[in-house]
């Protein structure tokens, strides 16, 4: 507890900001008006900021905590590595654990390799899918976001000014000055639907190294790729010598071994990151012997050279280990059964608000769309300057008011450490939000 | 100390390790013949690896760990962060407060946003100039490393059979499948050769982004930038509408603010990453806030929207503060002497070996060279494989024999725990070793 209160809040805290961070803030995603608020302590599920203001998180930043905060194992198994050192140029016994764990998770993930985020293990998988083709182009849905690598981020802001037609989706940059170059090289689909996707990617069907997918993009709206789509796509990638690649940077916290447990399909590769790092800053690729060998710096043709300063350091190992042996099947299961209530309760909360709104979502993530049937695609699940407002001005409420911090999108992203109770009191949180923002939701909705 | 020394070693470390992880490393780095040894415990600058071999550590994690190995006070820091969380969708003060320390080293640090790597960094500063000019192409100096961004990677590994006219040297791809379009964006000059620069990039003066200059670029022969060539640089950047951007990621530990203290020119952007982290992962961006402004979350257009999951997380920026806050003036002067009576001996040592050879370097940074004139240019620089393989067979004798760890380009990256016998053992090392190289040297020396 903060008992200087005079001495430091976040408002002053933000005023020193502005003067050395661009805009205040070193992540967007922190970012909100009229200041950031800032963290004293968390532990567990509760997150105390500067001011002494204790709230339940559910956004477990940005998905990336599976424990919480401060998870006394994970603290335990750090501060025993810290003294044993935290990086060096030499291998740690730990980054073989780690790698056996996982690779006993996903029969798909024959070798890994450890990188220092979800960025950089998409933008390893997208340049080992080259050197391992020989083609150049990438293929991703609309609206997916896969990291700030720019091939990897091309249309995931498209919007109805710039997205163009739906038979041929728009590569859209999401950076100013992306080279036209960079545009060509990506393919972009629409999300699900299954004509459409191929007819677009038989356009390029002799360019394209690998279609990446993202089984449950958040950003497209938390909807679950079907299973014919995924399978069809990966007939496809086997009969045009491309490769299949998985993002699962967010939704490897989805079942115990990830999203793609829910599917029949093995992908060649996937990019990890988020919460296999344990709380600490971690990417990984996994996949297919034959294809990780392009990093194999033992072969005699290395054909993509790959190190980096941090990558593998025994600290987000060790963090990543204790972390992801904790998320067994047992631990999964009922993380998943929680969030399936919480997503019970959040519709009878829709239900006696009385408005329009439905829950998308899969294992411990979900999202509230203010719409009355789920969205299908990207483009359905988009939402309007004005929708946003009021999104905002939802999130805020339960910020402010309530205690509750979710998502951005309004989406939430559980943890192990959450209760029964701290369900109850989202619920009841977001009933009092959804009254507050009605009447805005029916104004909206004449005007649509 | 390893006590069950018939359990555990690196060898048998190493056959679990090839199982699981493509060639059995997760950082090429780390990978040596016939296998990578494994750390036990680290402290100062003393590494001990499983089989209780206890070595001293003249790499420092490529250059990235400026007090050695599990600094007390960096682990005190860390510990206290960590009970208090590693990681939130919220703010933390210790952000603010790192990039206040950082901003007041450097005049021109007006802004700062921290990522989670170099590459990152490099890779945002890239994007960033691309969206404040709306140019799309770089130029980058031949054989210099920055990072494993695609763009930012062209040519770094060239060699006689591809790098083309001196006048006009080619981009050379570094992983295989790397798109022509990517190779098309990047301009690539011959460094320190200023006619030639300047022609070059006149050839393309309308469409280049930003300029990237390693001041003192490692795998080009850590030969430091001449004064006049980095003006020149900058001047024809101001004539032609583009932006001229350092990456210090490596050479930041070069001098109390980077080796671009020892120029007069204020560049428009600079990557940061390594020594900042305090041994942990860590990327920063640091320029003039007009351009930084591109990344502002509160423009009304914000150009280049960025996060990143990790970014500036409180135990990153807690190490790296603690790290940087101890590497003060004194600190900086008595590491440089250090690194420079190092140096010293070294020449004292190729003078009493008779061999042909001379060191390069700036501050805390020296690289030997096996030739009697230093080396001009990454052309003259450039190792062929038989001279690579003995400079192996001198640094495998180090390691093994004389229990020093080395840079494989033949480099060491000080830090302040080292002491003058340190540099004693090194030097005495290093006389033994080029004794033993020494009629290869000869040999190579007569075919060439």
């Amino acid at each position: 507890m903060n008992t200087e209160k005079t001495k430091i809040n976040s408002e002053r805290i933000y005023k020193r900001a502005k003067e050395v961070l661009t805009g205040g803030v070193s992540r967007n995603t922190i970012f909100r008006k009229p200041h950031p608020y800032y963290v004293a302590k968390a532990e567990g599920s509760y997150i105390e900021d500067v001011e002494g203001n204790i709230r339940v998180d559910f956004a477990n930043n940005m998905a990336s905590l599976i424990h919480g905060h401060s998870h006394p194992k994970i603290i335990e198994a750090v501060t025993q590595q810290m003294k044993k050192g935290s990086a060096f140029t030499m291998g740690s016994e730990i980054e073989v654990s780690y790698a056996e764990l996982l690779s006993e998770r996903n029969k798909s993930f024959e070798k890994i390799r450890f990188m220092n985020s979800g960025t950089e293990a998409v933008m390893t998988m997208i340049k080992a899918a080259r050197a391992y083709t020989g083609k150049s182009k990438i293929a991703k849905a609309e609206g997916t976001y896969h990291g700030t690598y720019d091939f990897a981020e091309i249309s995931q802001t498209s919007n109805p000014s710039n997205w163009g037609e739906i038979t041929s989706p728009n590569s859209v940059p999401v950076v100013e000055g992306t080279p036209k170059s960079v545009l060509d090289e990506v393919v972009i689909f629409h999300f699900n639907d299954l004509e459409r996707t191929i007819n677009t990617l038989d356009k390029f069907a002799d360019e394209i190294a690998c279609v990446i997918l993202d089984l449950v993009p958040h950003r497209v709206g938390l909807i679950p790729a079907k299973k014919d789509y995924v399978e069809a796509i990966y007939k496809w990638t086997r009969e045009n010598n491309t490769l299949l690649v998985f993002d699962e940077v967010v939704t490897y916290r989805a079942n115990f071994s990830g999203a793609q447990e829910n599917y029949t399909v093995q992908p060649d590769l996937t990019a990890l990151g988020k919460i296999i790092g344990g709380g600490f800053p971690i990417g990984a690729l996994a996949g297919k012997s034959e294809i990780m060998s392009v990093l194999d710096p033992t072969q005699k043709i290395l054909k993509h050279p790959h190190s980096g300063t941090f990558s593998a350091n025994p600290i987000s190992t060790t963090a990543g280990y204790v972390a992801m042996n904790m998320f067994n099947r047992e631990s999964v299961e009922r993380l998943n059964n929680l969030t399936n209530i919480a997503k019970k309760q959040i519709n009878e909360s829709i239900k006696i608000a009385d408005i329009s709104a439905c829950v998308t979502g899969v294992g411990s993530m979900f999202r509230i769309h203010f719409s009355s049937n789920k969205p299908k695609s990207f483009r359905e699940a988009y939402q309007n300057v004005e929708l946003r407002t009021v999104i905002t001005d939802l999130l805020d409420y339960l910020f402010l008011k309530e205690n509750i911090i979710m998502i951005n999108t309004c989406s939430c992203m559980f943890a192990t450490t959450l209760k029964q109770k701290d369900v109850d009191r989202l619920s009841e949180g977001l009933l009092n939000g959804f009254r507050i923002i009605k009447p805005k939701l029916e104004e909206l909705s004449k005007h649509s």
